[in-house]
């Protein structure tokens, strides 16, 4: 079920680790025409998108303080407290993350600083469907309320019934989150970033979704709006040897491969031995998924790849940057220290990657399709602006203001350069 | 020539508060056909381009060993002096902003840690015409060497001639720049996002740039390559009160309308003195400027505007977010504490946003038109991703393990469920 290639060369490798492109215009136009529909007409147009898209036809797009509070109530305790031991940890990670001014004097009179200010209004998309993504919401509401933004909003598919997840709901009470609306898809998207009579304008958009999402945050971004990372199929990559455990990597593989048909997942090793009981746990295992379809699918597009040693693993994986990294190997560290390209790094044999994407503390929201090449995943930086200040005094400019001229004259802006004599010519008097 | 608003409502300040918005749809479809021509062609489009925009003839489109060493041989010693003293500043600052890797236990058995490594390959733009911008160049090639980014490449216009600038050249060679090529506009954007023949494939593009400079950023940000940031024209506000000195605010006023017509200048003040004697030294200190056309045009659609309090002013600049303010007033550090949205301040009356555009050490990289909402202007983050790390003991997976299945199996992931499971069995055994 996961194709086995035995030492590629590097133009087979190459064509081993693309990414499936898709072809998105098709739908990048129905997102157009519903983003333009979203910013003329506001509510009216979320209101009929709801009815069209999820058949929920009542006007009641906001959840109400009663519902938010019933779903909070319907949590079962095991799981109340689970939330809690994740928010915990997602808390003290991303507190960690937040950053000290720091004085600086550049020149004797001239001081700089930066300032982290929390993004003031920041919105939350959370898809519906089959799987109930609460998680994502408390990786992205954790941060924000730790950063400081003021107004948090949320955006979630109604379905027919309008009734939402109760434990989105859960996490979103908890995580500070302001209001929630029940609206799906591209218009949620276009409703937060230009806001309507109901939804409230926001500066920054986070969260998963399908393609019409990505292809709504996407047509924003380049209106102006900032987004959180461009969107791809979740994927994992394994690095092992002989001392990982093959029936641990293969349920790692499956937990990548259960999340969608377009997950990708990639064994990567220098023994013949682990792709064999690697490939033997995945039949056994994968029997008792409830996604099993979901996930053979995903295993089609997979790869177990034997190769020469470590140290070839080391470089294709920092060709492929994948989002997520499990290396279960002898000196998991010391290898760890030459990865440049990955999203989130899983070391050691009882570090499974789901952890990360619950409970480690870490963020789960990561760059996929390569993109871990510039972009990192979410942290608290996502939600914080960094303002840098300047102060200098009088004996500052007479330090600096002869570069300042030189520099400004010699880029033919006279005028910048006169910002600095008028004042010094004043010292001077 | 600059008009004065008095006392506006919130109604009006709104208004004369928007950005003039730009209709690109033309200048989009010309530079989607250049991006497609490059990628397609490679470097025959890249010729063909110089021939066509820059009336540039010759094939030689690297800056050689030689022009690099005449280049930097040609800069008159005070300013390579000035030069030096700026990368200094901007070094002390932007090494500052390195982060030290924290590791964190989030649970007795679980670490998270996160470790800021450079972006493997960074391209430059620099923008030709009146002024050669070797600032930007600093303001970006010195921190991507701090970050460690290993292919730092750059492409600035030929000319006619095809001799570049030498302070351009100097700054190139003085900050780790590996290789200059003579491209100019979306070609050279293009050939940096998609590579060709000659010019390498990089992940992340910065630099200021005129509309087809602007859109092609854009257009290739939307096909996953990172961009700096989301581009427009320059801007300052000046806060004001009567302890300014009007004429440092007139001639910071025309240090930024001298950028270029479509620059925006806005003076907010609660005098009205203040107001006349700054307008009074617009006219007076204008006919001194080179520029002194571009700046009037500036003038034209810029603003001085009386506030009832210095509030009113802070409230205003929040939701103006301008790229650069000053502020000239009384306990500058008080006031700074209330500005949440805006790219860089300068607080007091010696300090210019000259100084901040080539040698205080901050970045002028800065977010324009609103943008500060969302984004921070360039630092040493820019230049490096932030790979998230997680290692846990088999105690960490005992205590955390029960947090994750509970989580899964509410999300109905229960490959993710089975990943910690198979693991903590293991333990009990």
């Amino acid at each position: 079920m996961i194709a086995t290639i035995y030492y590629p060369d590097t133009a087979q490798l190459k064509k081993l680790l693309l990414r499936p492109s898709g072809n998105n215009t098709a739908v990048m136009s129905d997102v157009n025409t519903i983003i333009r529909n979203v910013k003329e007409q506001g509510d009216k147009a979320l209101l009929q998108y709801n009815r069209q898209f999820d058949a929920y036809t009542s006007s009641a797009i906001e959840v109400t303080q009663d519902e938010w509070r019933k779903g909070a109530d319907n949590i079962p305790d095991d799981l109340k407290k689970a939330i809690e031991i994740a928010i915990g940890n997602i808390e003290t990670f991303h507190f960690s993350q937040k950053e000290e001014t720091k004085f600086i004097t550049t020149t004797d009179g001239v001081s700089c600083w930066r300032k982290s200010v929390g993004i003031e209004r920041v919105g939350i998309y959370i898809p519906g469907g089959s799987a109930p993504l609460f998680s994502s919401l408390l990786m992205l509401a954790v941060p924000a309320k730790i950063a400081g933004c003021k107004d948090i909003v949320m955006c979630t598919p109604p379905g027919t019934t309008g009734v939402i997840n109760s434990a989105i709901l859960y996490a979103a009470l908890r995580t500070g989150v302001k209001r929630v609306f029940k609206i799906g898809g591209a218009q949620a998207i276009a409703a937060m970033a230009y806001g309507t009579e109901t939804i409230l304008k926001v500066y920054k958009i986070f969260g998963p979704g399908n393609q019409y999402v990505t292809a709504a945050k996407m047509l924003v971004q380049a209106d102006g709006v900032a987004i959180d990372l461009p969107a791809g199929p979740s994927e994992l990559a394994v690095l092992a040897d002989e001392t990982c455990v093959p029936a641990f990597v293969a349920a790692d593989l499956l937990s990548q491969a259960e999340h969608g048909p377009d997950s990708q997942v990639l064994l990567l090793t220098n023994s013949e031995e682990v792709i064999q009981k690697v490939k033997s746990e995945l039949e056994d295992q994968i029997k008792c998924l409830p996604r099993k379809e979901i996930a053979k699918a995903a295993l089609v597009n997979s790869k177990a790849i034997l190769i020469k040693n470590i140290d070839e693993g080391i470089h294709i994986i920092n060709e492929y940057a994948p989002e997520h990294l499990i290396i279960a190997t002898r000196n998991t560290d010391e290898l760890a220290e030459h990865i440049v390209n990955t999203g989130s790094v899983f070391l050691g044999n009882y570090t499974p990657e789901s952890a990360g994407d619950y409970a480690s503390g870490a963020n789960h929201t990561l760059p996929t399709n390569g993109y871990a090449k510039a972009y990192s995943g979410v942290s608290l930086d996502s939600f914080v602006k960094k303002i840098t200040f300047q102060k200098i005094t009088p004996m500052g400019i007479g330090n600096l203001g002869n570069t300042i001229e030189q520099m400004a004259i010699a880029e033919g802006l006279q005028g910048h350069a006169r910002a600095v004599t008028v004042r010094t010519k004043n010292l001077k008097q």
